[in-house]
């Protein structure tokens, strides 16, 4: 498999994680190294990497490490509960991260308890791999499953940042923008710079440039007027849970998006692995919303913009109702109204195929 | 009249034009000095002081001392239209502007072309002082009419900065709320940071604390996931510019918070003084949009939050549909359903008590 330049996520030949630092794009593109479970879990909680594609390799890659460093007389099973344990806590709303954690655990589950642990070592630095590896060959498999579905020439609005960097690469929602690029369609993307944590100007825009695509980056409030005078033609993003009835929970700001393009008859669409999807949850409400920094909003970047101490509510996350959803991009093909039905019949078909 | 305790302009014992500089707040409480129609004119621009009626305060206050420039052997009427077109020119939505210049076209009409003009150089500072009274009595009553619209303990959204600030004091939409702490209502704000020039978390939050009441600041895109969560009673926006039919022009965004209310069933009103209504347009979409600096969204006052030199959109204002709008609270009353009548009658009264 060829690699795409943009590499968020790697072990490099000691098996230390580096990530390629996304507090600092784009003003600086430098890579984090971590050589510690507890690094990676900081990394994770300080947005050095996000996305909910790429925190789930973040941890798998992260547990891999962790595994190393238990000493040879410890009780292996408990000392990886603990690293799993860590690795959970880091953001609690993205539901590959846990995911990912189960498949890691899976393999320490196929290993005897007394058998040698070195092989068992090799093996969780292989799965952490794969884990990288599948989850780009997933996005391109989003990208050609979406694709079909961007208009030529059409006017993509997105939000936040579902590119390379909120993956292993390749991207979910900005991957089949990608893949309409690619193919020649001439889109043009407008990006909201998604307050607070700006990964839409910084990140969304940075990729586009990149990848030679035209963008125009908005204030998250500017989308409702562009969308009102027809200047918008379709709208994707991502995902960081889909539950069972095809609620999602996406970046804040992205109900708004989705309750404005219904508003004005224009399609929206979200793009994601069917690891993001939760059957276990039957409806969005019980998706836990994790509530970040106040400094994230009374600041840019420690760039103080409110009054100091002021009280902010600072939700991580909003939950978009599957009735504002056009359709659900993922590996396996487009999931349609109704999701119940639809996501259930896909993840049947994704595990029997797996 | 008691003074409000913000004072955001008036005019010094030279006639000089002191505007509390809303770029530094609030980290820094200074004041701009401006002698000359010209500094006037780039403190408007600059956004030194912004509001559509503390923008018509400021240019009376600027022809008044434009005014006093010109030379005694130059004719006055063309000087004086250069100075209006100077005025005119510095932000285009806002129609306060307008009807302010209009105000002193008047006096200045009102005198022989060949009499003594130091009488009517007088005559323009009481006028443009007698502006800036005017607005803060108007205010206050506005504070009246739509105070007992805000229910007891609310909690209210409200966008941008229609405080003392926005005005010659008290404030239109920040005035209703004021109007309903003062009454005792125990109400809380939440304010929408207002990207990209902040005056939701620079200054409503500064203002709010300034006079004791409750508030939480959020990102712009948060506020569709507190509406849905049933954690906003109602929402209140300033105006720009309100047409004859009721839609209305306003910062940026203020649009998709009506949109939500709309969806959620919580009622979003418009506080505007009768100089904001402009019966010459019929419905929005004639109202002209301004563009603003590619450089507001790109950084962060100065601090950059994007790649260097990517495009940008940047509309400054965008247009509420009257129909989203439950009511619009005035200096006379309240109007109501259907606008078109409403405001008519509304500014006949208006003129005829004048």
């Amino acid at each position: 498999m060829t690699e795409e330049p943009i590499k968020p996520i790697f072990r490099d030949a000691e098996g230390a994680v580096l990530m390629l630092d996304q507090t600092r794009l784009p003003q600086e593109e430098t890579y984090q190294r971590y050589s510690t479970a507890e690094g990676v879990a900081t990394g994770i909680r300080d947005m050095i990497i996000r996305g909910a594609p790429a925190i789930g390799v973040a941890a798998a890659m992260g547990l891999a490490l962790g595994a190393r460093a238990v000493h040879a007389e410890e009780p292996f099973a408990p000392a990886l509960e603990r690293l799993c344990e860590l690795m959970a806590t880091t953001r609690p709303t993205a539901v590959n991260l846990f995911w990912a954690i189960d498949r890691m655990r899976a393999v320490a589950a196929a290993f005897d308890a007394d058998g040698d642990r070195s092989v068992m070592l090799d093996a969780f630095d292989a799965e952490a791999d794969r884990i990288r590896s599948d989850d780009i060959a997933t996005n391109r498999a989003i990208g050609a499953n979406g694709e079909p579905l961007i208009p030529q020439g059409a006017t993509v609005l997105t939000h936040c940042n579902t590119g390379s960097l909120a993956t292993a690469g390749y991207g979910t929602a900005l991957g089949v923008i990608r893949s309409a690029h690619r193919a020649g369609k001439g889109i043009r993307v407008v990006a909201d710079e998604t307050r607070p944590y700006l990964q839409g100007s910084r990140l969304t825009a940075w990729e586009c440039l990149k990848e030679g695509i035209d963008v125009r980056i908005i204030a998250d409030s500017a989308a409702g007027h562009l969308i009102s005078r027809g200047r918008i033609d379709c709208a994707i993003v991502g995902a960081d849970r889909i539950v069972a009835n095809g609620d999602t929970a996406n970046k804040i700001g992205t109900y708004q998006v989705a309750v404005l393009c219904h508003r004005h008859g224009i399609p929206f669409y979200v793009a994601a692995p069917m690891t993001t999807v939760d059957l276990s949850l039957s409806d969005g409400a019980a998706i836990p919303i994790e509530e970040r920094s106040p400094e994230e909003v009374r600041g840019v970047f420690g760039h103080p913009v409110a009054p100091a101490g002021v009280a902010v509510a600072n939700p991580a996350f909003d939950v978009t109702p599957a009735e504002l959803i056009a359709g659900i991009i993922t590996e396996v093909g487009v999931a349609r109204h109704p999701y119940t039905e639809s996501l259930a019949t896909m993840m049947r078909d994704d595990r029997s195929s797996a």
